[in-house]
């Protein structure tokens, strides 16, 4: 056996901490947590036990809770805020960003809100509204509103003056806005370019017109697709008649994209990702037995078709022996399918002009491979039961369940996609239905006729 | 119905481009792709028929078909690789960052690749062999060699001076590195401190120490969680030694949690992000294939299992038409647990101090569910078949395979993760092959001990 894998950096702090938690040495504990990040508190808090989270909670220091409860994941964070006195809390969110508040809005008890909504002033609380106008998936909810907006009439001398006076740059800034004086967006000034040309030229002059900014409605996954594909740190966000509302950081990119991945995976097996991996056995339980519940409706069905052939099973039971090979097989080659058209779906490199094609493809595919198996396993269930007859059966099945496997496995995501259903949740437990079904009905129908 | 959802911004691109290459209005063509970025030419290709892609291939400016190739997945980048003559490969990659022609290396014809190093000068070269002696999965290999370093001696003013004399700034810098004069790395000065002090200021003075540097061996995705966790736009990397190698820029780190995603869903249905939507069809059916081979394996074993009860099932039939039931509510309840477990590893948040925990909390949670739906499908079970002894064994079967779907889902990606294997990869497979067996084996077992 290798040697065990070395633990990396989180893996340490974690195993640091919980041992440090264990000996009740809490004086170590606050100096790790003293040099870690938001991001990675957040990351380790998840990982604890609950009653080690409840100990450790009033260690981070003050100002670093705030940007800790925005990177937990929900369920934490709501524990972790029942944790809080309501003092506390609002010390620790007050001095966030508009848009990690917004996010933070749900999970807050009122009397907390309503405290740091009195300590805003006008034009942060205006802010703070216009973010929470807007859904949390959209641009509107991702966006900050800590923008640095110049005029495109200035001189880069004047810009350097004003930066120098203002003191600071918010972070991730890696260029600055342009707007008119009614707000309007018309550019965008990268730092790069401010750094590398002569101080006497003007705005107008140097500004880059052509960044597309980005409308508050556009889909949040959409904001990362433009993100990743044209290698974007920061872009400013538009209202309707074009008017700057904010802008958008890299950052909160990548955690469009961590969730959405996250989500992609923990859907399929009807997982919330929003969820604390250490949530109390019983609360658990109740959530797992929901998808248990949809899945042994579909199980149902599948035994209720046995059913159907019951006296064809009394008379050959290698049926009931060689019949979960068939639904089994369907099963595999329909969710190969299915993830390949769920992944081109979501990354929309599958539309009207190529879905033919590639249904076309995956059904061309399915009955090669329904063909190939069918031999193959015709072959062993031949000699298996020293009964040809039963070869034919079973090959036949196969090739007709693997070739609507395909089918479906190519039209189910399609279809649920454009009647607005995540085809990540539902598309597995549709597609089996179908391929436990068929891969029954064939085997034992064909059986059935033949044994008449 | 609901309306068919509005068409997203490379949805309408792919439409427009599939429909003028079908009317040949290639002009057309060229124009289209002359507005897009290389990623989204590069998504947009993954996306055509090859047939397509051939057509369009060439009607890419030549300056942006380096970056599209570098873009496309591994298999369509080789394909129009194929398509295009040494020469203009050369003239394609040769302005590429060194990271970049690092990743395409392997797939350019050595001809073009000889060409290319020939063009370079010994530094270029130097660096690029740099990036070419670490893993493609590691910092190294991520990194480019495009840095912009200062030394801690000198003011603001003169960085000022060197910044417009150099006239540009590598894309992505939100940084200067300081170095010292054996290139050591000291620190990094942010652009934005550079822009809000005062010019006579040293560099020593203003610099940030603190920021970690990333050593060259670090793993991908261990990059990517540092870049996650503390909000990066770019880091430095060093050797063993502390000498500065390069730096990483985060629309790299993007590209690597994307791809990390892609792959844990893929590859849990033996796919491979790499490969082509639209490859050929025989090719596509063979690898497909290999799946399904292994895949039956683990069905042939769970139908010999259930052949060594031949005989219980012939006395009772019902055993046959309930039997699917058991196995798959233990592969649904497993599944939930594998990927919680698979997903917790991938994050680190799963260690040594808290894997025990939560295997104990999902036998727990097992537990729970299968006695509810033990009694549930037992209820069913014994009202079907009018036989109350059915529903006591399948419900006594329900609770064994639930338990240790749970005990299975949380321990085999641990072991996998510990031996170096991909859990998302086998974990699956194993999962199923050991919650049909249990499944059949305690459902059918328990039956024949009954009917002797």
């Amino acid at each position: 056996m290798p040697a065990i894998p070395p633990m990396d950096k989180s893996e340490r702090y974690l195993h640091k901490i919980t041992k440090r938690l264990g000996q009740r040495k809490l004086g170590q504990v606050t100096k790790i947590l003293r040099k870690m990040h938001p991001a990675e508190i957040a990351h380790i808090f998840e990982a604890l036990k609950p009653s080690d989270r409840e100990i450790a909670w009033p260690l981070i220091d003050s100002d670093l809770r705030g940007e800790t409860l925005v990177e937990l994941n929900e369920e934490v964070r709501r524990e972790l805020i029942g944790f809080t006195k309501t003092e506390d809390l609002v010390d620790a969110v007050e001095s966030l960003e508009n848009d990690d508040l917004a996010d933070l809005v749900d999970d807050l008890p009122e009397a907390a809100m309503r405290q740091v909504l009195e300590s805003m002033d006008n034009q942060d609380r205006q802010r703070l509204e216009s973010v929470l106008s807007y859904d949390e998936h959209t641009a509107g909810g991702l966006m900050n509103t800590d923008t640095l907006t110049i005029s495109p009439q200035v001189s880069l001398n004047v810009v350097f003056r004003y930066l120098r006076m203002r003191g600071e740059i918010p972070d991730l800034t890696d260029s600055l806005i342009v707007v008119d004086r009614e707000d309007a967006y018309l550019g965008v000034l990268p730092l790069a370019l401010l750094l590398t040309h002569d101080e006497t030229m003007n705005v107008a002059e140097l500004m880059i017109r052509d960044i597309d900014s980005i409308p508050a409605d556009l889909p949040a996954n959409e904001v990362a697709m433009r993100f990743e594909q044209q290698d974007l740190v920061s872009a400013p966000v538009v209202n309707e008649s074009g008017q700057l509302l904010g802008r958008i950081t890299i950052d909160d990119v990548v955690d469009v994209i961590r969730d959405e991945a996250d989500h992609s995976v923990m859907s399929r097996a009807g997982l919330d990702e929003e969820q604390d991996m250490f949530a109390p056995v019983t609360l658990s339980a109740k959530r797992r037995a929901v998808w248990l519940g949809i899945n042994l409706v579909t199980a149902l069905v599948a035994a209720s078709i046995i059913g159907l052939f019951e006296q064809t099973i009394e008379k050959m039971v290698a049926l009931a022996i060689l019949m979960p090979i068939v639904a089994s097989m369907g099963g595999i080659a329909g969710t190969q399918t299915l993830t390949l058209v769920i992944r081109g779906l979501a990354l929309h490199q599958i539309g009207r002009t190529n879905a033919l094609v590639l249904v076309g493809k995956e059904l061309a595919i399915g009955a090669l491979n329904g063909i190939f198996w069918a031999l193959m396993v015709a072959t062993i269930a031949g000699l298996w039961f020293n009964n040809p007859i039963i070869g034919v059966l079973i090959g036949c099945a196969l090739i007709i369940n693997l070739t609507v496997a395909a089918f479906a496995g190519a039209t189910i995501p399609m279809l649920l996609h454009r009647v607005g259903v995540d085809p990540a949740l539902a598309g597995g437990v549709i597609l089996t239905t179908i391929t436990d079904v068929v891969g029954f009905v064939t085997f034992l129908g064909l059986a059935a006729l033949y044994l008449r």
